[in-house]
């Protein structure tokens, strides 16, 4: 690392555990997703509470997306020509600088080291970098505006 | 890396300039902040079409802490004896491994290469690693459930 180019090193805090190993578009809700937190990073007790809310935000790594892909100007969401040409930034395509996802999900159930969640559109086997309780003043105040495409693109997302 | 304790890089996309250089718990949305994306690792068009969102979501990290602090287990957020006792990854505090951070904050303008928002609550020179668009569909689902100290905490946090 130098000043100019700094760089920083991540490290996954557990694994995705899931029925899906394959990036599909689409019904991520009907997948059994657990997380697997590794005891070498952690202590049991880093889940203490947060059973005590219903979401949680898992930060995690697209790890099978290619670096060298990764676009860094504009692009078509899923290649569709009807959709606008749009900033990889206006996207949350996986091939990105840095190839970070973070998704809110429902918790369903907190053992010591195992989450079981619903809604994670993360495949088996994702490095899972950080997870933080989703609380109601972290989320947008005021009005949700989106484009039409966003609309569309959701509308088979999760179920 | 090796297989056993992968390893990832993550490099910065842009920084934070901000009115605010030292990290304070409370009254985040009176502070004028932009984003400075580096033109290094981004196209000018990497935000097209970002403005049609109002909210965008930005992660970054906490570089200011300290990595031989993070906790990895429980604590008590701001050492608050009248709070319980919560695992790191029940809170959104900065001392977490990682160090990673995830906020919605709203977009006010896009030029090229800067980004000005509203209620983003990271200090001066903090390293961006992304930024997505908030979506409805990528909002919790059904009802949100928290405990009374995640509401203490947030009382003050954006006025």
């Amino acid at each position: 690392m130098n000043s100019e180019y700094p760089e920083f090193t991540v490290r996954p805090i557990g694994f995705v555990r899931s029925a899906r190993d394959e990036p599909i578009d689409d019904g991520w809700d009907g997948i059994e997703t657990r997380i697997e937190l590794d005891a070498k990073e952690l202590e049991p007790d880093a889940v203490f509470g947060l059973s005590e809310f219903l979401h949680i935000e898992v930060v995690f790594l697209f790890d099978r997306a290619d670096p060298a892909k990764a676009c860094r100007s504009a692009r078509r969401s899923r290649g569709r020509e009807d959709w606008p040409l749009t900033g990889i930034l206006a996207q949350r395509a996986k091939d990105r600088p840095n190839r970070l996802s973070v998704t809110m999900c429902r918790l369903l159930k907190a053992e010591k080291n195992i989450l079981y969640v619903q809604g994670l559109d993360a495949i088996d086997g994702t490095p899972v970098l950080d997870i933080k309780p989703v609380m109601r003043g972290f989320l947008p105040r005021g009005e949700i505006r989106e484009p039409k495409w966003a609309q569309e693109l959701m509308a088979g997302y999760w179920e």
